[in-house]
């Protein structure tokens, strides 16, 4: 009966349950994640995704949301039983208004990332979100997952761009807040509650987002340097010169680099790769002058850098993009590999990745550590690729060991099993554990309060 | 029983009941939230704040956390009853922790904000947060309010200042959720309920804070504009051509420098006050040069400002900052004055100004208009000065009425009844009006799972 409603609801293009369709809805790029589904509907409007939801409350039926699909943990995929339906926002793309003079656009949740960057470009405007996916990943997920990128340095993570949002309720009412004010003090701030919440607590079906001047005269610049606290001195300093001028701060090992150049075509380096770690940074100035060059001069005789060059034009900067881009990918040739994507005080940046390489190094020798990432916001993705002369099986037999002792580093450090990625099905436990029972509570108790019949993505996050 | 076991818990230095001393604390400055307590307790420590909650929870008696009570809306002052216990947080007033590489910093709710400042100062660092009453509010209060002022352009508001929290949940339970990461996404961000919550949900002891390089080369201007539609269209100009280096922009009109003129001694303009609105504005500039007076200059030729003066040193600034900050001083002297502290988006702030000015005149002609604020957010304080031949008392009388002919307009513009003061007592009922059953239903639900009791500040906010 569910069934036959929710086609009504969506009319006939907006249902699947063709096995075929349907596949690449029901796992993950990494197919670790996989799920089945009662049936898949992708409405195209906020009265349509409602209408959903009701059906389904009255039902007591439970709604798994999905965006681009681009997440790393289950968060978007159904469970395996085939009784939840699967909500695609895919068909919600629309940019409803834009404004330069208000420096604020209105999305729906299908947009991807690259077309609402491309939106405000189109009125001379700079929308800063920014990440390897951008092009499938929808901006509806970014928000339920609070994402991250590049640009989190200078303009924060989608949290601080969303300036309203329009969401689904658990019960199928609507909430609009779709405001695009910068100061609103009218009660509690709801949209902060259903930002990173992974779609537990209500469906996002559209968004206000903040915009930015245009960027002018981005520089990238990639820099040798001797350690990540030399990275964290050299982040210090550059912050104080240049202020928010600074956009990005990139950490790389010189391993990551290394099988980026071994392995992904016509990649090049131009700096000698005899430093252990490298920072690729931009900047964006408002006027340029020659004092840009004498603060990199300055830096390199007073040691804290043993290298730099800056890249002539934007094509030899999308080269040092890409090969930074590329790090994920290159390490996949080396076999399995284990992922942690944490975040530490940006000032315990160098110590995590010591106390954490030796806790890993000891407990599976060989193992080979690939840190890298974006150390302007204290989160490093502190990769492991298996020892050469072990199976992949049998590396990612140690997964659960490695991440615990990755994890009790981090936990001492006051930092976060999750940074960028979220909790999604994978982190479920290791939240508990690491976040205590007093603020696992306090999420239990918003979530019953917003979703008491515990239908809206079931079974992720807590 | 309770009163007793409160005066163990706190210590003999930390608790009045004497009148005198309670004064201050029963009453807002400009005296219109009268209330009486039980006790005031003033604990010295979060453990101490734990135990003084439990013990009235147990007895079901409820609580109003105070910080340096200078709000305008009654939201930290207790009812008439008698029966609610004031705790006062400002005792609480240690840095814990200060890190320049971190650039971050811990502390307790009573600090003042003057002495978070400074704390940011001593290590070479900027706490933006700035507003007028900082020399006497508290951290505490200001991120339970999510304050604002005049850097918000740049910096956002309280809200984006806040890394982490400590509160003190309704049953006595401490949250230690200090950590200082810029990326988090283990959970829902529990932090942002309790911010701008008015003490509603919980009580922040503690608090983990964003610190910024220090500013460099501020800069203070002077600009003439033709109206406010004039202003927004410079601040898209400015924002553009110098992005985050403008740090304020303030709109002032002809009326509310005059008034300032006429009742502030020593105050002086340094411009012709033909104009009917004026611009303070200031910058800081990562690089100074003549490519500022050149953009003055073209801004002049193309008419979109009829004159400008730059602060040739601090001394001049600090006088243009005093004229701005004596508004509502001034404002005084010309009888009762109905203030509105309103929102609406930065490209309908000239429209609101011109709906709602015709609004109020045409109910109560003679009313006189002074309008100012923080025009960059989109934050008006549309104060209203009783007409020359009434009497105060007569105005006052109006103010329900006119209130709602204000926050009219800004619901049509898709704005907000409170930008910057809250809800508190004062805004309740508006609040319910305006924001509509289901986002105040959202609230009342949030409100219900964290403090079911409702002994956490009740009666303010919902």
């Amino acid at each position: 009966v569910l069934v036959e409603q929710l086609k009504d609801i969506v009319g006939p293009s907006g249902w699947t349950s063709d096995a075929t369709d349907l596949e690449p809805h029901l796992t993950e790029w990494r197919d670790i994640w996989r799920g089945n589904t009662l049936l898949m509907v992708s409405p195209d409007s906020t009265e349509m995704v409602a209408d959903v939801v009701r059906a389904c409350a009255q039902s007591g039926t439970s709604i798994v949301p999905q965006g681009g699909n681009t997440g790393l943990c289950g968060g978007a995929i159904p469970d395996r039983t085939g009784k939840q339906v699967l909500l695609s926002l895919s068909r919600m793309n629309r940019v409803r208004a834009a404004s330069a003079e208000d420096f604020s656009l209105v999305a729906e949740a299908g947009c991807t990332l690259a077309s609402i960057q491309q939106a405000a470009a189109d009125i001379d405007r700079f929308f800063p979100l920014s990440l390897a996916a951008e092009g499938s990943c929808q901006i509806g997920g970014n928000l339920s997952t609070n994402a991250g990128g590049i640009n989190v340095l200078r303009y924060g993570t989608a949290r601080a761009q969303a300036l309203g949002l329009e969401v689904v309720l658990a019960d199928g009412t609507v909430w609009d807040g779709l405001r695009t004010l910068r100061k609103d003090t009218a009660g509690y701030d709801l949209k902060q509650m259903f930002i990173g919440a992974e779609g537990t607590l209500g469906i996002i079906t559209a968004a206000s987002l903040r915009l930015y001047p245009a960027i002018r005269n981005p520089e990238t610049v990639l820099v040798a340097v001797e350690s990540p606290d030399a990275a964290v001195a050299l982040l210090a300093i550059l912050r104080a010169e240049l202020s928010d001028q600074l956009q990005a701060f990139e950490l790389m090992s010189a391993r990551a680099v290394r099988y980026v150049l071994n392995h992904i075509p016509s990649t090049s380096f131009p700096l000698d790769q005899e430093s252990p770690w490298f920072v690729l940074l931009e900047t964006a100035r408002q006027t340029t002058g020659d004092d840009f060059a004498a603060l990199f001069m300055s830096l390199y005789e007073s040691a804290l850098i043993s290298d730099a060059v800056v890249a002539k034009n934007r094509s030899e900067a999308n080269d040092l993009w890409r090969l930074r881009h590329s790090i994920s990918e290159a390490q996949k040739k080396e076999g399995a590999s284990l992922k942690h994507d944490i975040s530490v005080p940006v000032a315990e940046v160098g110590n995590f990745i010591r106390v954490a390489e030796t806790a890993v190094t000891r407990e599976v020798p060989g193992t080979r550590v690939v840190a890298f990432g974006h150390v302007g916001d204290g989160n490093i993705h502190f990769n492991l690729s298996q020892p050469e002369d072990w199976s992949a099986a049998e590396f990612a037999e140690q997964g659960q060991r490695l991440a615990s002792l990755v994890y009790d580093v981090v936990d001492s450090l006051g930092g976060s099993i999750s940074a960028e990625h979220g909790i999604g099905q994978a982190k479920r436990e290791q939240l508990l554990r690491y976040r205590g029972e007093t603020e696992t509570g306090l999420m239990k108790a918003v979530k019953a309060a917003l979703d008491p019949d515990n239908i809206m993505n079931p079974g992720k996050v807590i």
